[in-house]
């Protein structure tokens, strides 16, 4: 006999008393079933807003993978428990996750203070998003003090996503050619940290220096001040509140540079402390959250009203060129 | 003195008279405008329908645009009028088009025929779906026989956008590593004809064999049918619907393989329209596009209800962890 499925709430509970796998099980509730995600979220929410949140991002073929195992190490030498959450640029048909646990695992399995979840960017962008900030709230509420989340910033969902976390890697790497580079500019002005991982590539150099040069060019940091070397020189309201993003070269398969990068990261969370930048970014973060979650209630409130049958009605009449969408819109929201 | 600004009603009379500069103020006003945007479509609506729309997707660094800018001359060589609508990977801050117009315009510059938009990916990402939507409908309505809209497919945005298409090229090239490889599987789901570009470079071979062997694995093309050698052995329930995505080798930098690409597009082309299957795209298209219109007014009706201060005094109530976020929603949404 199987025993019966723990509600929302039994889950809660055990993974609040330590429980791994009954953690596991809740990270797919928030994943998959949005109603119960409610209910835990509800739970889970008084234990939240101690852990640090770490976004990391970058073009495909950086190596960030490799660089989050890295810094997975380095921080679990400090005992601090490490979340990681990937998101997986995988099918938005079969949602399978290629890569992440695998690869992964081999270097960090055994250990407790790890826990990795792979997510696939499967179902609405906006149930994803959400998805991953509960993900990493449960994360938090579990007990872990570092949570990584780990996306491709090729795309704007993935920039969306990084965005909201404490501190921002951006990570960039010699020799992606003309196309990445574009996509560069976009990811720079959310860089708290910019890293040059591969270093040991021919090329780093000149990559190096073209982000710099992009800084100069004024792609603005996400706090527009006057600081340091590489940043143009635009006003600066308050010096109090300057962060200028240096730029850490890593060779991620090999270790190097890592330490360099840990610094680079706490020095960045010592000043989101000091200057209240971090109270800020932790009120948008939510701001932002609400928004995705509400962005999905009014859309399944909507469908629950009208029905399959209504929708489909009313995408014949489009069809059939009687209405245009707006129209069809207006209809469907009685407006 | 400056003319008075034409209203949208007025805009779209000039484009449908076939006013160039009108339509590229009806783009812009499609891009930025949501309310005026409803006024344009309502009177474009009923001319369009007649356009074929091609999704060229493909992870960074493949050589799109240049692929693009070769199937347009093919088209305009057979009197196809040709608009292409880039989605460009910039900055989600600044919203620059940095790739697009300005490496295009060189060859295909001063050519009636070709109208070439490039769109960022600023705003919501559920704002630049619908924007690309009306953007290509605007173009249809406008008279343009193909219109190619080109997204970098490796956040699931792109790829939303692509598969909306009616013919989806994913373009592949040899030797983009890992976890670009990774990405491909996402999306050879969609492909109906499968590019691999730069094949003049080494490793051309094996990134077809590589291709072969994950739609043999079963990754699914959008037609899940048993035909021709490249596909897996999976019922075929309807054998007339039966299309295997053909693998085709390009060198777009100098045109070598366009042609026969363009022979397995117009053989898709002709397929869709023999199973039926083109009728069943372009509803599942337009029901995709009024999900997505309903979401943004959904949100902007709430937001215009609630108002800044009423949505800031909840996210304050969240952060003092008096309620969670979903809570805050149920608030907001009065449920």
């Amino acid at each position: 006999m199987r025993a019966p499925r723990p509600s929302p709430e039994e889950l809660v509970e055990q993974l609040l008393a330590g429980d791994r796998r009954a953690l596991a099980r809740t990270l797919t509730v928030l994943e998959n079933d949005a109603p119960a995600a409610a209910r835990c979220m509800q739970r889970l929410h008084a234990h939240t807003g101690r852990a640090y949140i770490l976004g990391v991002t970058g073009p495909p073929g950086t190596g960030k993978s490799t660089l989050v195992n890295e810094l997975a190490k380095v921080y679990r030498q400090r005992d601090n428990r490490v979340g990681i959450v990937a998101i997986d640029p995988t099918s938005p048909f079969t949602g399978g996750a290629i890569l992440g646990d695998r690869i992964r695992m081999r270097d960090l399995a055994g250990d407790d203070g790890i826990f990795i979840r792979s997510m696939a960017t499967r179902g609405s962008l906006g149930g994803l998003a959400r998805a991953t900030a509960d993900v990493a709230r449960a994360l938090d509420a579990a007990g872990f003090d570092l949570i990584v989340v780990e996306t491709v910033g090729a795309g704007q969902s993935e920039v969306e996503i990084a965005r909201t976390a404490d501190t921002v890697l951006v990570v960039e790497a010699p020799g992606l050619g003309d196309e990445v580079q574009a996509i560069k500019a976009g990811i720079l002005e959310i860089a708290d940290v910019l890293v040059v991982n591969k270093a040991d590539r021919d090329g780093v150099k000149h990559t190096v220096r073209a982000l710099r040069a992009m800084l100069d060019l004024g792609v603005a940091p996400r706090t527009i001040v006057h600081h340091g070397q590489w940043m143009p020189a635009v006003s600066a309201p308050e010096s109090a509140n300057a962060w200028s993003p240096p730029i850490v070269e890593t060779v991620a398969t090999q270790g190097t540079g890592v330490g360099k990068l840990v610094e680079a990261i706490e020095r960045h969370r010592a000043h989101l402390a000091e200057s209240g930048e971090g109270a800020r970014r932790k009120r948008m973060r939510i701001a932002a959250e609400l928004e995705t979650l509400l962005r999905e209630s009014l859309m399944d409130r909507l469908m629950q009203q009208v029905g399959r049958d209504g929708l489909d009605g009313i995408v014949e009449r489009v069809v059939a060129r009687e209405i245009d969408l707006y129209a069809a819109a207006r209809l469907l929201t009685g407006e």
